[in-house]
């Protein structure tokens, strides 16, 4: 690999900053926590550790002491498969729970039953509709609505063994042969669900294979069950994302105006939100204060930046922090990321903390039972909320302390805006132009960077690092999620990263392709394609790209990465891309070290069945390094130029 | 309580002389991985250790040292209910699994795709349809059967929030009205288990008190979408069960003989090999044996017992013993407590081991792909594997060794058939007698024992100990399940032990309607109600009591107890009879001492909310005055003589 990686920390000012005002206000932080847990059980870190039944808890040492399988009989290698299975199952759910309210948000707009909504994508509709076999023609969009609701209710509620509605419609053709063959072809998504718990309780399956199959399925439920149903009703909903500039980092909050930070990630609830900030203005200025200001944090932020412009707050790890600015009057949280440690951290500041799905819940925080069918009422009483704590806190003299750290990042490319973006350059053949640059060498190929901050990697500045040494060999970026918030803090999203991190040829495809298509400068080396749900859209285009060489995904000069997970989610989408026959680079180390079979099939056999391959690097240049040699490989089995 | 507790060692010798050749064998037990294992995990028995995400693995010191939250954040309140939720969940997975299961076969032979299985209840299917809705009149019988599965994917897919069907048509009407005033009317069973996963994955549900709602839901998932769908269709297609006398123990193997042990659940499997075992008696005597010997362990044992009088094997602690003997050809199991540990066992008798479930596999099984549209051809290739390993073994001198010791119990007491039992003393009413002892004294109260044999406590005779003790206080015991076997080896399912171990009040009335219904003798004093998922059956009896008596199940000087669990499965049950208000002791302990929230809400403050509490006590004694103590407490509350 390229040595030239700069090692400039990439440390955030604010997050410098905070973390000392957090340790004068008496506030323990993440950072605080983990130290404290350190050293974390190793048993755990390698999956040997088993607490399906009561005659245990088990756990087996790698060294030979003691037991070398479980009280009843479970192997290293089927404790580590029946765990992960667990984990990517814990992920699925949250995903699957993700879309299934979307889906019932769709069918009540159908219905007129949920005023607040409304259907801003006809277009998406009536082609989703078609792909899924709902009669379009001469029906009022309402009733179409309805039908793809239906369809997806369907799948979650067939018993016929039949492959899931939205894997038939939405899966690419020879993936789709692929998985047919593997027997990945999942049918209900629930039935998976269900399964997968049967099966890993004590006494069920014990054939490490049968259960990493079930894993490899589990990653099908998370992608067309989760992600892309999730992907697709979003966008018919709430719109499809297009290009825009957003303001990202700290001094996104504003000193004198009501400040309001949604945290979660299903628009159903920001969305709402945001509208009424501004439609409530007038009672923030009664109050003292110049208007209501929304900033979306972790996915909330992505939803919310990449449909409206909505400033671009920070990621999970920087929660707290945020909270210890002392000038966020409410945190709003829907699901998934809401850390147990914020209510506590809020009630310092006098943050009102607000959660708002029945089942994410905290004790120390003000419920509002959210429902679309009430969405106005419940979002007017939220702003309220937070106009309220303005006086109250400006009253109690709490002090803000906003860091002068601020960022730009282009935002809002969908495979959609992508296309649109790229006929400029070639309005017949708009993926030609990138497709030309592969074959070409000017792209090298293209890693999908996604997955969370975690603290474990963030001091190293994991996620930084690899992007740098990536671009610096002409390696395209895609990303999602908050691994997106990290490098839209460390200015990669923008035109200028093209100019300071792009390695030679990519600078020159990416100018000439920011300049055809008017961008006023290249295109950012880093594309940001969405939240952790719109990894479906990485999908969606590699589908695009191999179908229009004719190829399987698996051969392309690609790879995902997550390169700091924390998330069960994490696990289960990479679980979909392994099933989709792509690397997938992860840290810290998945806990599968505990079992041979395990690290045998994800690093030797599975890629020789379908491409799917894991890399476990914890250090930055391990990392690329070790993507570098696999988008190589890739190349030259498709005979195109190494360098 | 009363002190006069035998202590007679209750260690069935069969199990003795086994363990001793198992050794002689070099034969590893799980006894022997139990002391391998010693001492396990303490954090993992608090319940404070959490692998939700990679921050951790956390755990949680009791003392103080390290931190007192997860790095999430996450107190150990938080992370005892998750746990605590994902094991009722694999619980619950396992029994919705096993229902729907049934369901499919259902609609299978009302289509005619399943040719092997007929309905043998047609009376049960009706009052069944009815209750449900379905429409009877001048139908045909199928037409109707196709209608009560549809009834049960409806529940599996609705998303429209209502109570699932089985819960209107089943429920008791006092419980119905208390559970819908405490949010626990289950809509859709999968998706509770998707949302148990979603809100138990990190960064989401942070409130102790509503994951604990969410686990008694759970326990609704469990009885309703799991026991009960389970018991009525299997009831339905394989018969109710009724009194009958059966052999038990070690001896029901047969010398001589091709002895199969059907291991595992779900009678759709053990049905078809018992039936092919007598038709290709013919094959057996060919190969020199004298007949095919179908034996039923575990909980196969149980639906085999208390509907066709198959012999009664022995409980999942004693399978590895069953397999020592080296009498057995063939160990075909379907799904839940196989432990991992038989197939290698197996081989060193060369027995056949085979799976029959996709997702229960080994890979040192023979895999049959027993589906139930070819049942028939399935069961008789199992067979023949027997016939054939039968030969095998002959010929390699593999020598059985048969402990000589058998017991009798009578089983088969379904709600149904008790009932008919109680009509030969009052046709009227038949409950009338059981009231009327129970008011007046003679029957203090009952007791369900039900779940499995922990070897942690095994050799302590937990349960043997514990029934003595009840019975001797004129305490009546119904069991389910595993104690069911240890139970019948003890020799406490017999009109005998009436006369051995019942208190005198307690015979008297047992004598009187042993008589009157003509059984010879006294009725036992213990009464099977079949396998884990006939709990039903036992919560039916109860509903049926107590609304003859106009009062709530919690009223009822009742309790449950499963004093040697081991599964997920137990706690999902356990938790369901909690949110039905009924004392649940267990051993060993829960994994919920970590977590002074679930201590005090499970043993103090739920039983004031709905009568529910959980009693933890691991030797016999504290069991019995623990369980005796609430009994008087409920028929102090009744205004029942206390002795």
């Amino acid at each position: 690999m390229d040595k030239t990686i700069d090692r400039t920390a990439y440390a955030n000012p604010g997050d410098i900053e905070l973390t000392r005002k957090a340790a004068g206000d008496n506030v323990e932080l993440v950072t605080d926590r983990l130290r404290k847990m350190m050293p974390e059980c190793g048993f755990g870190e390698l999956g040997t550790c088993c607490v399906m039944c009561y005659m245990g808890p088990c756990r087996i040492d790698p060294f030979g002491q003691g037991t070398r399988v479980g009280v009843c009989g479970a192997t290293p290698d089927v404790i580590v498969a029946r765990n992960f299975l667990r984990s990517a199952t814990g992920g699925a759910s949250s995903h699957a729970g993700h879309a299934r309210e979307l889906a019932i948000l769709l069918l009540e707009i159908a219905e007129g039953r949920a005023p607040g909504y409304k259907i801003r994508e006809e277009g998406k509709l009536l082609s989703l509709a078609e792909k899924l076999g709902v009669p379009i023609d001469g029906r009022p969009v309402n009733a179409v609505a309805a039908d793809v609701a239906r369809k997806a209710f369907e799948d979650f509620g067939r018993q016929d063994g039949e492959p899931m509605n939205w894997i038939r419609a939405r899966a690419s053709r020879k993936e789709y042969e692929k998985w047919e063959k593997l027997g990945l072809l999942v049918s209900n998504p629930h039935n998976e669900i269900e399964t997968a718990m049967h099966r890993t309780s004590m006494g069920n399956d014990a054939d490490p294979m049968n259960l990493w199959i079930a894993t490899l399925r589990m990653g099908m439920v998370d992608n067309f069950g989760g992600l892309m149903l999730a992907t697709d009703l979003s966008d018919v909903i709430f719109g499809i994302p297009s290009p825009k500039v957003v303001t990202a980092n700290y001094s996104v909050l504003k000193e004198g105006e009501v400040n309001i930070a949604c945290h979660g990630h299903n628009p159903i609830l920001a969305s709402k939100v945001a509208e009424w900030a501004d439609r409530l203005e007038g009672e923030a200025k009664a109050a003292g204060a110049g208007r209501v200001n929304v900033v979306g944090i972790c996915c909330s932020g992505n939803e919310m930046a990449m449909r409206y412009g909505i400033p671009y707050a920070g990621h999970e790890a920087q929660t707290e922090l945020f909270l210890v600015t002392g000038a966020i009057d409410a945190m709003v949280v829907d699901i998934q990321c809401i850390w147990p440690s914020l209510p506590a951290i809020a009630k310092c500041y006098k943050t009102r903390f607000i959660t708002t799905v029945p089942f994410v819940r905290h004790p120390e925080a003000i419920h509002v039972d959210f429902r679309p069918e009430e969405a106005d009422e419940r979002a007017q009483e939220i702003v309220r909320h937070a106009i309220a704590a303005y006086g109250e806190r400006k009253a109690a003299g709490i002090r803000a302390r906003i860091p002068d750290v601020s960022s730009k990042l282009m935002t809002g490319i969908s495979v959609e805006s992508l296309v649109s973006v790229l006929s400029a350059v070639d309005a017949k053949d708009p993926l030609k132009p990138v497709i030309d640059a592969i074959a070409a060498g000017e792209i090298m190929g293209a890693v999908g960077m996604v997955g969370c901050p975690n603290p474990k990697l963030r001091d190293g500045a994991m996620a930084e690092k690899m992007a740098e040494g990536l671009l610096r060999n002409n390696v395209l970026i895609v990303t999602t999620g908050c691994v997106n918030h990290i490098l839209a803090q460390g200015g990669f999203l923008t035109s200028d990263a093209t100019e300071r991190y792009a390695g030679p040829r990519l600078k020159k495809v990416l100018t000439a392709i920011g300049h055809a298509a008017g961008l006023g400068g290249p295109l950012p080396p880093v594309l940001h394609m969405g939240s952790c749900v719109d990894n479906s859209r990485i999908y969606d285009l590699l589908a695009a790209l191999a179908g229009k060489l004719g190829v399987e995904i698996s051969q392309l000069p690609v790879a995902g990465s997550a390169p700091e997970f924390i998330t069960e989610k994490a696990i289960s989408i990479g679980t979909f891309f392994l099933a989709a026959g792509i690397l997938v680079h992860v840290a810290p180390a998945p806990r599968v070290f505990g079992s041979p079979f395990a690290v045998s099939l994800l690093t030797e056999k599975l890629p020789g069945v379908n491409g799917g391959k894991v890399l476990v690097a914890a250090t930055p240049d391990a990392a690329v390094s070790g993507i570098l040699a696999h988008l190589r490989e890739k190349r030259q089995a498709l005979g195109l130029p190494l360098s």
